[in-house]
């Protein structure tokens, strides 16, 4: 795949790039930003997804994932949440709905079908791209808040894809929170059988499962929790369901990339261990 | 001190602070972020002093301070970049004078010396929030670029209030470059004596020196190195004049906070050593 490096800075003992590519999923140039660690040959990645109105360059300047990644062989790869310079009807009039805010759908609405694929886009593109330009097969994937939503139902639906899953503070039963009803009508056009393909919770009662334990870490004062998060959904599915979970209530942690930064290093290490 | 605190997130083993005061030096609205390490208490901080077009939220998020300020007993004080909220001629024009880029200097021009009083501001106002706030008397300071030349004049000419003295890729001289020329001119209406005042190379070949090292990282592969920070001027004067000087040259590395956030974990402990 043609893919065009556009900054490449030293940061600990390697790299952090931006590059970007035509995408044919999107029909759109994505952009995504990585960090290559120098000291051993790279044989891994991560996929790290953002959540609402970030774009490739927040994870990558916020949580301090350099300083756990330089002296491993696995990299770490940040797509962009959503398609962008196009001008869709109400794209950019809010900021949980369309630029910044793909929810990790393939859309079926008029409109946002051509573009909004941005499943495909992680599942299909971004793995190809990491396939074929950086010659990695091994693969984890993590996320944040709706990148978390976006790691889970991607780790649920591709087991053989992804060899581990994590989130910090996902939306985990979109389908029953204001946040994903919106986006699932916006994409998808109602809440029923298509948008339950998109709801890690909804998943799991279909009997999709993983035979590794996924692990979640979850700030107690998120603001957040309660309206949108919903994790306690999740939690009692997993049970119900056998999944195995970890998942890591934090007392006094928000929503913020202060919490992420905080464990960032343990989730880092969890995908270490799958990975090698 | 009246300080307003608008934002506390618990971040590592401690909180990310956010702030506002009513400031008497700049007659206007002041914003600090800070970090807090909660395991032990808190007897000494250090000043960081941000560059051009920042405010006191970039260093928080990106440099990865707090992993290393946790277990210690030294806070870490951010304030913003310049006066905000005002509306001075030519203030707005561009990302190297007026608002974001206040040069750590007491202005004298018409406009400007009402309110762009930057060093006094970070001399009495925020030492003053220290001792009297935080109950803090022992300071050690360090910046950036901009901020990294307002760590340097200050530790010169304040040698009794700073227990050390560090910067990232500071403008060492900048009577002789345009960042410097520019904001001089405006700040103070000539290059002669007020704005030798202010330019740590000028400071040492006047006889200030401090008894202890100072400590800077310069990346090679930094965009303004040759024409704005002008490196080897001040390790020039420093040889000559008899201060000890450490001066790391990194190879690779550029301007960012990519580069701040690799050897930030080595300035905070030769801080911390300063401290204690």
């Amino acid at each position: 795949m043609d893919i065009k490096l556009n900054k490449c800075l030293k940061c600990f003992d390697g790299e952090t790039r931006y590059y970007e590519h035509e995408s044919k999923t999107t029909q759109t140039t994505m952009k995504f930003s990585a960090f290559m660690p120098k000291s051993k040959t790279v044989d891994s990645a991560i996929i790290w997804l953002s959540g609402l109105t970030c774009t490739e360059d927040n994870f990558i300047t916020k949580a301090g994932a350099q300083a756990y990644l330089q002296d491993t062989s696995t990299m770490i790869i940040c797509p962009d949440t959503s398609p962008r310079g196009l001008n869709l009807p109400e794209e950019h009039d809010s900021y949980d709905f369309g630029s910044g805010a793909g929810f990790y759908v393939n859309a079926t609405t008029e409109g946002y079908r051509d573009h909004y694929k941005m499943y495909d886009y992680i599942c299909q593109e971004v793995v190809a791209i990491l396939n074929e330009n950086f010659n990695i097969k091994k693969i984890s994937i993590m996320g944040h808040s709706m990148g978390g939503h976006g790691a889970l139902v991607m780790g649920l639906r591709e087991k053989s894809l992804f060899r581990s899953v994590s989130a910090f503070s996902p939306i985990v039963n979109p389908v029953n929170c204001p946040w994903g009803q919106k986006a699932f009508l916006g994409y998808l056009g109602d809440m029923n059988g298509k948008a339950k393909k998109y709801d890690a919770t909804e998943l799991l009662k279909k009997g999709l499962k993983r035979d590794d334990t996924i692990l979640i870490d979850q700030g107690l004062s998120d603001e957040f929790l309660k309206e949108q998060l919903l994790s306690e959904n999740f939690e009692r599915q997993c049970l119900s369901s056998g999944q195995k979970l970890k998942m890591n209530y934090r007392e006094g942690y928000d929503h913020s990339y202060f919490f992420i930064s905080t464990f960032i290093s343990q989730h880092i290490e969890f995908h270490l261990k799958a990975l090698k």
